[in-house]
């Protein structure tokens, strides 16, 4: 099979990670390239990293450039992918990366990101129940947020397995890429190298809606979620620490149990051996998921640890892993479970 | 009044750090500077950065070598200190940065420790509730452990003003430096640059006894705690996320009130404006201690969080402020809350 | 002395520093701060880790807020000095870190900056050959800029000498804060970690007439040059790797010996002992200059290492240091050699 | 073809990148992981990106272990190469990593490695001129060092078409992986990050006559080199800024004409279009090379530069690539020009 790929905003850093992927994939034939605001440019000059790509010009992003295309990936900012995607047809499978199909409930979408809402496509993070099956077939995917990827990841063992109260904590640890490519004050790397700090403290993040969609459905139940991002000094990975509080009965091993089960089959998500825990560096630029839990009695809280690579398994790589799923190609196709480290 | 220092130790990240403290206080002269493996050492080859101390030849740590100083601090493996104090005898104020005379409990003690109990000696976080009381004229002083440091202060304003329940959620992110100067394979620059990595999770992490201290005793109940110290890549630095359940009637309002209250006079505090978040970079080197809260209602928590330097207000700035104040100085003589940035 | 200050520019990083050290000036009181586009803002929303300005606002770079002050510290982009040092007048001393009056050729100003020459200051950096008597009592002064601070120190003593060809080769690395605040995609934290990369190579950069201007001063000959910059990933320092042909007759001793008769008397310029070699860390918001040297026999070339602080040495050290030298103040007041690391 | 390799030295960071390329080759078949002081343990506690090998035991690396194979890699430290060799036999294809026998000269050898010369084998730089043939069949394999690789790419065009006199100027800056996996002070993350330090100045560094030796050679006379490696605070990446005066008749075309018919046909290196550098990032775990050259009339300086991935084109990917051509296979088999970034 070969499948030709068009890519709707290959300037910013999700589109050059997917293309990056893309340039591995066996399957995969890199068609239009857009960028609205660098339409007309070498790629070479923007994505420097990509060097078979070095003397692609990047075209405008209109349906016309995209059409013809077996699979369109949209990185866009959110809001664009709907009209996008109904200019296409409905035979073209559209993987979009943005945020805007996302979540279920229209109320947490208008809350979160002010603006009427555009539906709901499946959901690509196939290792969630149901998840895969959604996903064969579609011709329409939502890839996940990076952070609720790690979250989710992290936590739902527990809360599928009925061992965790509805009430998680979350503390995550980004690195830079995932706010994106436009220049801001606060990501210049002088103020970013040597400093850890917070953002969208107390429930205002954008992914927080969607970790709870995540839970509650793996729970059965409405989960609360205090959900804090932090910024760290590192260009990729995302470490997140989640606990929620343990049900009555709950053990190391019962814990420990649920999460063999959870992942025994599943190519990219690792789950450590015991006493060894994850770190970002390991799956840098890997579509690996490493995740360690414990329960900490004394405190009487499961504690979930996972370490993705927020650009790899936490965008353009969840996207390479669902269109596979989407095409009917073996889910690993041009991913990789091997970081690159040190 | 000037007054006369010894430390031991002088060739690690506390010591150095201390070095770089007492060189700036108008007070203080500097004496024996020892360290064990390192004696006979030029501390020039050591701490590059001490260039006024460059020719200082470090000696060996005995009681000879620092006796006849009016203050000792000791930057020593834990275990060492009481020894020496004994040894150094009542009437010379020695300050102890090492873990040894922190903990109430034995049974703590012994559980984390592995080693019999040396005692408790004065705490050396003056903006706990009663601190600086049993500090004034004090010989003998216990320096907090670093994130004790950032976590006790972050979140002790919601357990005294009994807005919070006995049940807290903290992840901090620390500079490497936390991890001292002896090198260890995972410490290696190559390791930690662009990894975030978690490390005693479960609640094994020492410092763990010692938060538990602090908040209870700010409660006035047992405060049952969840800590996970997490490795991130910085030299320098403690990023404290502190969460615990809101008591019923609990506000925005009201938990600001209790903050603005907790930390109106402190001169080392600096309790931010609404909507600005603390990061490390902020304090990097200074004294100072960036908070800021939040009341999330969605998930009914109060979200406190800190940035210290872990070296500065977590080691040796605490150190130097708790000495101000037992020698009846002002409290922040030698100290700075400027922070050097970017 | 009470000496009161005003800052033009005081939102970007060499305003930030200039005010990092002036809060610590024993001599000085902090007038006027303005910054054009920031006009209007607090201080503590633009500079967090300035807390004792945290609540002072921002006005409108005009001569009539910086009138009344003793000295004016001006942090403009170039080209703007000179309208503002006529409205002042003659008797208030300004102190210039941009680059309006550092060059005294009018050719190499036009070439360089392309604009026209404004005329030429005395030069803040003393060290140099008869810079320091140029200083005193002066009302004007030039701070020169960070790479050409780096490299002249590290070189002018092998020229002063009679020990070096008129061609020197210099590779300087330089931490991102050179570059500044103003957002730029290249300047990125996602860009700069794990990234090095030359710019201004080929002696297109605007700091090599100055450092030619520096070094041919000293050797009395024009001395060709190739520079080249990079940036490195730390948001601090600069190291200079610089060399020169050796002329006939030179040994290693008299290499050393050119070098210690140089800085024998300098308190911030630290030759280091024989052996040990600069790192930038050690200099880290400090305003001392490590410098070492070799004679490399086989290549028959001086090499002179420099490592400065680009924002303390490198601009706003600088500047204080010859503003104590302009009003008979002790030269290190308020300044110190020592670092801040690790 | 199926190509069954061992790997000795699999602990270090130069066997953990091969293994990583290896992994990823069609043609290898990864045998025996040998490291001595390792042996027993899992690899994935020792290389926990390397998900697909973690529970692959180490083993001693002896000469029984590593015979059977028809690739040996040597990672080892240097002097060990030749016995290991002498028992594989002649008819294995043996790749040593390390530095036994890059030099041709004996001499060379003892002054800078202080032990007796093992003699010579191909120079696994195919890029140089008539280097290709001679490692088409061989058995062995001699992988040049890490600056070498950088250096040799950057300069030998401009030695090679007779522009440059026979002296270079080199100053090159390394991440950390290239010092090592063994743990040392300063080493440590919290001493490099934020830091940039020289060392092995005034010609010390034992990859000085190695890089005498590839310019020597396409000079067609001897080149005195002044080498001055640093340490960047990365943990990939070389950047290699080289200079040349220029032969008289020079100019900026016929310095690029130079360039361009050199790599004209090279897979690996890439000239970057004029006006755009060479960034460590662009090549993080790619084989690429991107080059950049310059002709400074004012300095009469040819300035070349060069980027590449210390653990890849600079050892292990340099390694497939030479094992690639020794056994006959594509060049480019099982190796990349795209880079991870950001």
């Amino acid at each position: 099979m070969t499948v030709r790929a068009a890519v709707a905003g290959a300037s910013g850093y999700a589109g050059g990670e997917l293309l990056r992927l893309l340039l591995a994939h066996p399957e995969v034939e890199i068609g239009a390239l857009t960028g609205n605001s660098n339409a007309g440019q070498r790629l070479g000059a923007l994505q420097p990293h990509l060097l078979p790509l070095a003397d692609r010009i990047l075209q405008e992003t209109t349906a016309d450039v995209l059409a013809g295309h077996d699979v369109v990936f949209l990185a866009l900012p959110h809001g664009q992918s709907a009209a996008v995607a109904e200019q296409l047809g409905p035979d073209v499978l559209i993987i979009d990366m943005g945020a805007d199909f996302r979540l279920k409930d229209a109320g947490d979408w208008e809350t979160f990101y002010g603006s009427p809402h555009a539906g709901t496509w499946p959901y690509g993070l196939p290792e969630l129940p149901g998840a895969r099956a959604a996903l064969e077939g579609s011709k329409r995917v939502a890839v996940p947020g990076c952070y609720p990827t790690a979250v989710s990841l992290a936590l739902f063992p527990a809360y599928a397995a009925g061992l965790a109260e509805p009430e998680a904590v979350i503390v995550a640890a980004s690195g830079t890429s995932g706010a994106g490519k436009a220049p801001k004050p606060h990501l210049l790397g002088s103020e970013v190298m040597g400093s850890m700090s917070p953002y969208g403290v107390g429930g205002g993040h954008r992914h927080t809606p969607e970790v709870i969609q995540n839970l509650s459905a793996a729970a059965g139940e409405r989960v609360r979620v205090s959900f804090t991002p932090t910024l760290a000094p590192m260009p990729r990975g995302i470490l997140a620490t989640c606990s929620a509080s343990a049900k009555p009965g709950v053990t190391a091993e019962s814990v420990r149990a649920a999460y063999e089960k959870a992942f025994a089959d599943e190519p990219f998500v690792h789950l450590l051996p015991e006493g060894q825990w994850p770190a970002t560096a390991s799956v840098y630029g890997s579509n690996a998921v490493q995740v360690q839990v414990a329960y900490d009695a004394a405190a009487n809280r499961i504690i979930a640890i996972s370490a993705i690579d927020n650009l790899t398994k936490g965008t353009a790589g969840g996207a390479v892993q669902s269109m596979n799923i989407a095409l009917g190609l073996d889910e690993t196709t041009g991913l990789t479970t091997i970081g690159v480290a040190p």
